[in-house]
């Protein structure tokens, strides 16, 4: 399926009255926190994917910064990841990713995925540098990072953060662990990520590949590593990579 | 009024049962907001204040990156200032500070609260430098930050950005607000917060002095000065600027 993502010339797409619309670019991490949360609610939406490089007119005068992911709900604009996704889950209230009525339990599982930050911007400085030649000294302190998660999966004893299935701690931390892949595809064999270290990651991440939500929007990690060169190449490629 | 705070070698004063604790360092405008939400809502609590240049060891048993404010409640601790607000927003219901049953105001006042991050990234930095020589740029990108929230006051037509007393929007800036006449104390009258370019902002301020939960923690910008230019000597004067 090609995914075309519109530029600068392009013309607006008038929004359904009363339908949610989202803005997305298709192998944007944060963007894909809003189109999980989306589909585990099963909220009407259609989506409108952005050339980040060379943004539409009509999309920087609603969304000045002219970043992804932004919805339009009710004539206004939504923008940031976590704040969108938090007012999803408390506009549509069914199927709550969030624990309901336990105020401190929510705080904490805020502070899980503000927390998911440290290894998004080492993931970051890990690619900012020239692909082939990782620095493993990061890639290690990424792993001490997610020691964290492992650990807290242990201690919350169930097969996703949330419980039994996933919410939003999982959802929010997803599209990373997804890309994690991209590691070993990019810097080679001794960039695997150890598997007796995060058992429980592991299982976690097996299971969040069966949910319809994550499934509904997943790219391999050989997409994802094919999109980052093109992106690191200066051409990012945003149409025809899930050709 | 002499305020300790706790330093390395320092026993751990035991928690009341039942009652919540706030650890914070009475210059801390990130505490503060933990400070403001407390009072607005009449929240039973203690405060222990942490001397953050020589921290208590047994203040990073508990919260290991060391920063304030954190909150002890049920046996467990809270730190971010936004997370720890939204908490105590939603576990004692009395008195919201965000609007109820309204998903969407809600996200757009935590946008704004976001937002408000760009005046203080540029307040650390103009306060990075050399104070007598700061770099009247910096304090003019201020201004031009401030000028979206004197224009969200006048969209809003509300004397506080909540409505008509203060709310989490109007507490979650405030500090900052508190302290920007340093400025002026630390750069000269060419510093000086222009007037007739932010009137609703000096009318809002004026309404936030008269708040008994401001009041409760206030500062006059003198003593902030004060405090700021013993923290750039390298000697922070925690405990003796408001005796």
């Amino acid at each position: 399926m090609s995914i075309k993502h519109l530029s600068a010339g392009s013309q607006e797409v008038p929004l359904q009255k009363g339908k949610l619309r989202l803005y997305s670019m298709r192998f944007c991490p944060y963007a894909q926190r809003a189109h999980l949360v989306l589909n585990a609610k099963n909220i009407p939406h259609d989506v409108v994917y952005i050339n980040l490089k060379s943004k539409p007119e009509w999309y920087l005068e609603k969304v000045a910064s002219g970043k992804v992911p932004a919805i339009s709900v009710d004539g206004v604009e939504l923008y940031e990841s976590l704040i969108i996704a938090d007012f999803l889950d408390e506009k549509y209230p069914d199927r709550p990713l969030h624990v309901r009525g336990d105020p401190l339990r929510k705080a904490l599982d805020r502070l899980l995925a503000d927390r998911f930050s440290r290894v998004t911007s080492l993931l970051y400085k890990l690619y900012a540098g020239s692909t082939p030649n990782m620095d493993p000294a990061i890639l290690e302190s990424i792993f001490d990072e997610m020691d964290y998660f492992e650990k807290e999966l242990a201690k919350r004893g169930t097969p996703f953060f949330f419980g039994d299935q996933p919410g939003m701690v999982d959802y929010m931390i997803w599209p990373w662990c997804e890309r994690l892949e991209m590691v070993r595809i990019l810097g080679g064999d001794q960039f695997k990520v150890p598997r007796d270290r995060f058992q429980r990651m592991f299982a976690w991440s097996k299971g969040m590949l069966e949910d319809s939500a994550v499934k509904a929007i997943y790219c391999t990690p050989e997409q994802h590593a094919k999109f980052l060169q093109s992106y690191k190449a200066g051409t990012p490629d945003y149409d025809n990579i899930l050709v």
